[in-house]
């Protein structure tokens, strides 16, 4: 089964005309947003194209947070190329969008739906291998470069949803960390509440060997095995990364090894969550980004209204994290105890009231918006947000909570302040 | 780049027919030794092939730390059939056995040294794929149901060298904690100082950017490329779990916990040390394997004389951490740290002294013989040594102290004796 490389280091971007030459590329779809056109990542990556003599086109287009529509726009971008690689510079938004021009491109029958996660679309297994993608994060964030998922906004339904599948995991991963330098403060607050979460989440996620049904055969595992002792590893790993650089890194954007740490943290808790699964925080975030009015996300160069993938995903962490806990407190307070606090004295029942307070602390001293309320919900909106959280139980099962629709509406409700 | 994808659990062996069947399998070589072939591993891996109504033939005259003619001999039995998966069922002499089988029988025309590393071999990169090979470990040890790495000892040279190729990589590792309790105490043992080794190596290896000369184009990296931010998550924290379970492992052969988290150690320092190398333990031990003289191995059923890998790798130890240990004293005193010693009052210039004690002391409370004179070996034939460790350049070159061949006397002679 074919996985992702990764190369690490100040200044790896450089040598990737090389790596293009070495895969044989004759003519090579570079996929980035408009920001990051005139950003140095992408002229880091451009200039080794041209060094090395390397065929391209660029496609700057990229929507900040991919809806349906910017996804196809994309596909037929590729569609009208015989591209025979794939290069994306940027965030997640750009890798993800890159991901399913790849795949549709190599699949010109397919339906949009297809291959998109059931009950949303038809969740069909891809047939057949894709053209090779490098991927070239330019955030500290999303893990993007690790996994075989590519997130967008469904308008239909006004809420996110996927394609998961292996065959659409890039096949390098550039990890360039000069390349998050330039990333507003915003971006880097956000993109590392998404590694927070990730690690969080996946560390916490169900046992591995308590999934049901228990699949019979070994083919039918479904790509988020629930949490286990490798993705522990990384998902622990990840969370003392955070705990150490990620306010120094959001803080100070010349922090390099801050931001280089947070860098390789977005990795590692990327290969944990892609392995164990996330669950309610990311289920719960779908609607939320999904339903939003007109909150502009400070520090995001876009015009549509938008709430960052991070941010919709951490805060409802306090809540999600306190109704949990019961489930596996220890797990709950090591978390609360990486993070900073002190459990000597704390009973396992307190467990989720102290994680969450730690991370409204994190939140608080991270300047993140008061709850729900403040990125422009109110209490009348629950029940659409409820609403777009049932159709997202890919993830939501991996909680290690049962829960009903009651228990999401109190989560959104207490989500609504957070201070 | 095809990496081996893992399933741990305890039973999970008993999938492996319907694991065949996904791959198509028609036609399958299922490799051990003899001694395996009577044990619960084996049986339970048969059964479910023949649940599964899956073809095979089994090869059992694996050597246990085979050699060059009894790769050989493997590779002719392959080569007369045609077979479609490779099913290796042992420890590290089963595993390597097969990949090297399952290679030539792919290259019907390869000499046998064109893929063996240089300067014993021509080391010739790998063109063209290999058959699909599934490794279930039965030892807590090698990992090399990880790497793409085949050990053989090459009678001629007295010496052992291998085979490292990506090439040859696992597709499927099959980590099935239940198949190690039937180790005795001394493969525990000797296989878990393998792991032991694997990840203190790791760890102290010349750091990925220092390592010279610095290859133009990517695709000259070598397989080993030095201690790095990612290989450093996993050798650190299998010596946790080292520290944490190995005596319990060794000395109670039905602790299920211990052995469990031993076998996944063995999973985690492959990685690493796959990813990061080894260095002067494992350069060294090379010739003490070779140039064994009568030494019969304790608890290993077999009729000629061995000093297993583990031991050979683990004798010179205390000596060689205390020869690297000024090159970057802060890795060398956490180790010694997570192996259990108070490090509070040690200066940095004694992290070598601390981490030799602490393996002295760790070897000693194991009962492992006392040095390489208690293997067979005394101070005529260290020239010997020394001349066998030479050609294994490949990982001494990532020891993070240069050495001459006066140091590696040095080295040999003071592994004489430990207690
Ligand atoms: N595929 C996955 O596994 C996965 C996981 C989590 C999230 N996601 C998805 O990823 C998207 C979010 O991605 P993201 O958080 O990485 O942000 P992003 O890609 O949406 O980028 C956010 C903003 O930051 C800018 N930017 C990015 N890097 C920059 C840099 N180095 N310098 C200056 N500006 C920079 C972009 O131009 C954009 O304006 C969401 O759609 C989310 O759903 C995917
Ligand atoms: N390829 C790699 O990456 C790599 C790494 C390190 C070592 N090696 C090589 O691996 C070999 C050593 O392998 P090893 O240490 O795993 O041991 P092994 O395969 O040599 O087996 C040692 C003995 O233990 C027995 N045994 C194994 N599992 C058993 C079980 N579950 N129950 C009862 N008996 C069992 C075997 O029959 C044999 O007698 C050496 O040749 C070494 O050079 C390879
Ligand atoms: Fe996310
Ligand atoms: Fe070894």
């Amino acid at each position: 089964m074919a996985s992702t490389s990764i190369r690490y280091g100040g200044g790896v971007s450089r040598e990737i005309g090389m790596d293009l030459q070495n895969l044989g590329a004759k003519n090579v779809c570079v996929m980035t947003d408009r920001n990051l056109s005139r950003l140095p990542p992408v002229k880091a990556v451009l200039e080794s194209l041209v060094k090395n003599r390397v065929e391209y086109k660029v496609y700057d287009a990229v929507r900040v947070e991919p809806t349906d529509s910017s996804f196809k726009d994309a596909i037929s971008f590729a569609k009208n190329n015989s591209f025979d690689v794939f290069v994306a510079v940027g965030g997640g938004s750009v890798i993800d969008t890159c991901k399913a021009a790849n795949l549709y491109a190599c699949h010109p029958d397919a339906d949009f739906l297809d291959f998109v996660n059931a009950p949303v679309g038809k969740g069909k297994p891809v047939g057949g291998a894709v053209k090779p993608l490098v991927a070239v994060p330019t955030t500290a964030g999303t893990g993007s470069e690790t996994t075989g998922v590519a997130i967008f906004d469904y308008e239909p339904l006004k809420a996110k949803t996927g394609i998961a599948s292996r065959a659409i995991r890039p096949t390098l991963g550039i990890v360039d960390p000069l390349h998050t330098l330039s990333m507003p403060e915003r971006v880097a607050a956000n993109s590392g509440f998404d590694v927070l979460c990730h690690a969080l989440e996946s560390y916490t996620a169900l046992p591995y060997d308590q999934r049901s049904p228990c699949p019979t055969n070994p083919i039918n595992r479904p790509a988020y095995q629930g949490s286990n002792p490798i993705s522990d590893v990384w998902s622990r790993h990840a969370l003392h990364i955070v705990a150490k650089y990620m306010k120094r890194a959001v803080r100070d954007p010349e922090d390099l090894e801050a931001r280089s740490s947070m860098h390789l943290a977005s990795v590692f808790a990327g290969i944990g969550f892609g392995n164990a699964g996330v669950h309610l925080c990311h289920g719960m975030s779908y609607p939320i980004a999904g339903n939003v009015k007109s909150h502009s996300a400070k520090g995001y160069n876009v015009e549509h209204p938008l709430v960052p993938h991070g941010l919709s995903v951490v805060l409802t962490s306090p809540a999600v994290f306190n109704f949990t806990a019961p489930m596996c407190p220890e797990r709950h307070l090591e978390a609360a105890e990486i993070l900073g606090a002190d459990i000597r004295q704390v009973k396992r029942e307190d467990a989720g009231a102290v994680l969450a307070d730690m991370l409204r602390q994190f939140l608080f001293e991270l300047q993140v918006e008061d709850g729900l309320g403040a990125v422009g919900y109110t209490k009348d909106d629950i029940p659409a947000l409820v609403k777009g959280t049932i159709p997202q139980e890919r993830v939501t099962k991996l909680s290690p909570r049962a829960h009903t629709e009651e228990d999401l509406s109190r989560l959104f409700e207490a989500s609504m302040k957070l201070y």
